[in-house]
């Protein structure tokens, strides 16, 4: 087997990749997430983010019950290799599972969390059923 | 004692918080890296960002040896307090060990990896002995 783009990634033991994602038009963070081999093979190979679930254990295409797919842009690889960076056109507008446009919505203020993103849109109306740990 | 920020954040089994780093002006990500409760104390007392090595199992304040130093505009936390953006004024403009403005300067292209960023600094100069695995 010739060695491939995947190869050069370095997987954790648990066959994981940290995963930060980014906006590709605006450059703002908007969450971070966990891909195994298969999720980055089908990223690629369908154009739109697919992680690993570590709290549900399972493979998960972002946005597959909200609606907030991700299309890829471009996917960068640190000088580790242990980190990827994937610049995305988030679908709806919405990245965070609270319904705010990123997941990084609190900003320390001395000495105190406070939240620096509204809620654009209802997470009820995100999610079909109650789910205890719902990042569609 | 009364709940701090640093109650907000879900510290790993190891102690640690993923950190995501940004440039403040040009919302560039520079690198990825993680800090312990003492990292991030030392952080927001000095204003420049501290971190703690895995491989090298210490506190390391970034740029200590390169003067790369990392000066702190901001600092947020995810949805599900397990990591930190931070936005910095990255000094010198060089945030990775290899002497680029970026961590992240491979970019994949088809089934590749390519190099995407120029050195901007001969590692040699920043370093002044040699190290296995410096991330100064």
């Amino acid at each position: 087997m010739d060695r491939t783009w995947l190869d050069d990634i370095n997987w954790s033991p648990e066959g994981l990749v940290a995963v930060v994602v980014q906006d590709h038009a605006t450059s703002v963070v908007l969450m971070f997430a966990y891909m195994n081999k298969a999720a980055a093979l089908l990223t690629v190979s369908s154009g739109y983010a697919h992680y690993w679930s570590r709290s549900r254990q399972r493979l998960w295409k972002k946005g597959e019950e909200s609606g907030n797919l991700q299309l890829v842009k471009r996917i960068r690889l640190d000088c580790d290799g242990d980190v990827l960076l994937i610049s995305v056109e988030q679908i709806g507008g919405v990245a965070c599972h609270t319904g705010r446009s990123s997941c990084f919505f609190r900003t320390l203020e001395g000495e105190q969390w406070s939240i620096s993103l509204p809620v654009v849109r209802d997470p009820e109306t995100m999610y079909s059923r109650v789910r205890g740990d719902a990042h569609d």
